[in-house]
């Protein structure tokens, strides 16, 4: 498939407690884009609060072990005793129909989708420094001090894969940070070697591939 | 001088008659940058409502010649029986303090700037289509028909070039056109390639070269 007939795939990701999730929702509420977010799959059990295939699909971990088995998952991960992951085949049609889709997913996810579609763009969104990562995970009133624990620690083995990833996003202030994510997708679309393709249709321009 | 010491340059380019022009005006207009505009310098006589040092240094041929002899021009071209060129030392003094300096130049131009400074982010400025370009070509009423003729073969020479540039931004409503510009250099500075040095230090990381 060209990078000109399928849509975008952006990757929203970073460290344990940097809050990627509040930044991505953020950038949903932001004006002038089309994009999708793909909800991701867990065998974590539903929070009160939480809408079936709004917040995540709610499976069993029969059923999620079943689909790892079937090559499903476009990326998974396990963490504190459960299993998250990001159903396939849903991201291909939304791709192959030339839609715009985001994931907002681990740092380890990020990594398997960046071998399996490394066309995909892949943003690390960064603590302003590590105090302030730390304050964030004590913050969450709904965790145990041991998942705490374990999330600094994961933090910890997160921060040095930056470097893999093609932006870096400073959570300074989650406006700004999402602004910027926007910012990067625009760019994205701007790209000579997405936007040649349509320039020269345009144009009536005839290149050759090795020009 | 490594990427994370010295500042962007950025290379506004695109056809003659794009309104590449219009464009860099508009993005200065935009808030939420620091750019610095690099001022060409051309042998063409003033017009009424031009400034010296602000729209052009006007200098005579003669010391224009002098100049492109001592290799003191970023990049240089002839149009029409003008002569037009960036002064180097200038553009090199803004960059070493770290400034973002944006050039607006011809086609023939930002390609010897891609030869000597790679690093910079090239943006093509393209037409919605032909026509928009005619028309607005047409439309210049200061010029000649012959001038316009001079443009227009320009202007067709310069269309497959487009692929040459890292970007591309199609100019159909000004603001729009200076909005994605700005887009694409707050994507540039978030890029890892530039972002990681800061990154790392902030976070006390201490990455292998060849990581």
């Amino acid at each position: 498939m060209k990078l000109n007939e399928s849509g975008l795939l952006i990757v929203i990701s970073g460290p344990s407690g940097v809050g990627k999730g509040t930044v991505r929702k953020a950038l949903f509420e932001l004006e002038g884009h089309d994009l999708e977010y793909s909800v991701s799959m867990t065998t974590r059990p539903p929070r009160s609060y939480e809408v079936e295939a709004e917040d995540y699909y709610f499976v069993s971990e029969s059923e999620f072990k079943r689909r790892i088995e079937a090559d499903a998952f476009l990326e998974w991960a396990e963490f504190v005793g459960h299993y998250y992951g990001t159903p396939l085949d849903k991201v291909q049609e939304k791709l192959a129909m030339g839609k715009e889709v985001v994931l907002e997913i681990e740092v380890e996810g990020a990594l398997q989708v960046r071998k399996r579609m490394p066309e995909a763009v892949f943003i690390f969104i960064a603590p302003p420094n590590k105090d302030a990562l730390y304050r964030r995970l004590q913050r969450r009133g709904t965790e145990t001090a041991d998942t705490i624990e374990r999330r600094v620690v994961k933090a910890e083995r997160e921060f040095p894969l930056a470097h893999k990833y093609d932006y870096i996003v400073v959570n300074d202030e989650v406006m700004n940070a999402a602004d910027r994510v926007l910012a990067i997708i625009r760019a994205e679309h701007a790209k000579t070697e997405r936007a040649i393709y349509k320039y020269n249709a345009l144009m009536g321009i005839h290149q050759d591939e090795d020009e």
